[in-house]
């Protein structure tokens, strides 16, 4: 019996260790094949039961892309590669679009040259609704998009080349617009476990309370648990439907000075904060929460991991 | 007195001549500094009084565009560059986008990075609104965007970045929707000249009546003179409302069909058509006309010259 064949691009890194993990647990009846620009920092034997190998390649050259497609003709491709990071993106833009939108055009061009029969899971950003107001929230996939950085707008990008992929040469895409997601494992240079890293720092040195620097903690998130992120990518690979788009969001809004609190708490130790104005994004979203009703109504997802588990997880891999 | 320095993006194109015969014509204190990827293939002596000068630069390359940028230090910025085919966008997905979002990102960038004061005109088109209904014609511009060829998205994507940069760092750019221009000198790959190339062939092989290939003659577009776009572009740059969107357009739709009908009259022969299948654009919109109430209301601009008088002009030039 033949295996699914499921391609993860961005394999390297944290998003796509929790997906092996969840087939890991979950089915067995996979062949993998990861690429990335760089190998794992992850230990692959961490994956027995799972066939997974991996190959170094360049996104942004289709002639690479078109070999390994090619050769590997996956059923599924999984496609996490992103420069995700908001900041980056106003640092570095030219970049950003390219290691976003261009990367996936390459992708999907070449899906659609060589009439592959497979379904692509285009991953977007809850970072292309941009600034909303309060009316507007929980954010549904009908509402309008207004981008407000590049990584926003590269974002949108990628998700109407999937819609317009999908509507002219009938490729088979499911887009989602994925919402802040944490756990264990994330780099610290994101906002949580740049906080747990810091937080724990000071207990770490022996004292009982200290001040962390932070961005502007008035900002509302909508966190997800990245296990309850990677479940709904699987489950929509396999049953959503195609050409639609997704919201995968616990939900509920928390407040980033609320996560503070939290992480000191179950750390034990008092924190105060001061804003260092080095964190602080340009022109940031006030407020976004996600409504996730329409996942849930189609293939029966629900976020299930509470925020504390997760924030208990993360400070767990941290110690 | 210091002349007004104006870059232009996409120099030797067939708009840009244009807009080079209205300053002529119109205003001669202006120092233009054009750039293209080649040189133009017409003269510079048509423009005696004004001064101008061009350069190679391959807009992709960010050295040779802030390099420039840096020496020329223009006070606007009409940046016509693109690759505006949305057929050649089909089949070169990867470099539509790279000739159009990155390109001008590229500059945009520069110009924030440089904090150049200075005006740019991102010109965008009407193609952005994508598959319509007759309930939402005319099109304005507050209309919701359902992009839907690789060229369309591409356009989204950049006037999205021009409100990103206006709102964030505050640059001074006026965004365009330029509905479908024709006029004199327009290279025979595009519809309107392609088929005043092929009747006058039939006319010049001495015949009275010929039958031409045609696409799809039933889709109705908004066709304005170029000459009317370029004054628009001139008055928006000296005149519109920083961080604006104007459509750029006639306000009347056209079927194809009655635009053959009407080059065969005034050539003077009958002509019958016959669908030429790869004439015919993938997943193609029906019906697009413009609105150009809020540019009229704003600058007071309207377009004046009627379409028979552009066919003329065009079918002149081809004589």
């Amino acid at each position: 019996m033949n295996k699914k064949k499921i391609l993860i691009t961005g394999f390297s890194g944290f998003v796509s260790r929790h997906l092996l993990a969840y087939m890991q647990e979950n089915d067995h009846d996979v062949n993998v094949c990861g690429i990335d620009v760089k190998p794992p920092a992850f230990d692959l034997a961490a994956f027995p039961d799972i066939m997974v190998t991996y190959h170094i390649v360049n996104l942004l050259k289709t002639d690479e892309v078109k070999c390994l497609l090619e050769k590997f003709r996956p059923d599924y491709i999984i496609h996490l590669a992103s420069f995700s990071s908001v900041a980056y993106s106003w640092k570095h833009p030219i970049e950003c679009f390219q290691n976003n939108t261009n990367i996936f055009l390459n992708i999907i061009a070449v899906v659609q040259e060589l009439h592959l029969k497979c379904r692509v899971l285009s991953v977007g950003s809850s970072e292309e609704y941009g600034n909303v107001t309060e009316a507007d929230l929980p954010l549904r996939e009908d509402r309008s998009l207004t981008p407000c950085s590049p990584y926003a707008v590269a974002r949108v990008a990628q998700e109407m080349l999937s819609r317009v992929y999908a509507d002219s040469y009938g490729v088979d895409i499911i887009m989602t617009r994925s919402f802040n997601h944490i756990g264990p494992w994330q780099d610290t240079r994101f906002v949580i476990p740049g906080f747990i890293s810091r937080i724990a720092a000071i207990k770490k040195a022996g004292e009982t309370s200290g001040t962390i620097e932070t961005g502007d903690l008035s900002i509302v998130r909508d966190f997800v648990d990245v296990r309850d992120v990677v479940r709904a990518y699987y489950h929509l690979l396999l049953h959503g439907k195609s050409g639609e788009l997704y919201n995968i969001c616990s939900g509920t809004g928390i407040r980033l000075s609320d996560i503070v609190d939290r992480i000191a708490g179950i750390i034990g130790i008092r924190v105060d904060t001061v804003t260092n104005p080095d964190y602080v994004r340009l022109n940031d979203n006030r407020i976004i929460v996600g409504s996730h009703e329409k996942i849930s109504a189609d293939i029966g997802w629900e976020p299930i991991i509470p925020l504390d588990v997760t924030l208990r997880d993360m400070i767990g891999c941290e110690r």
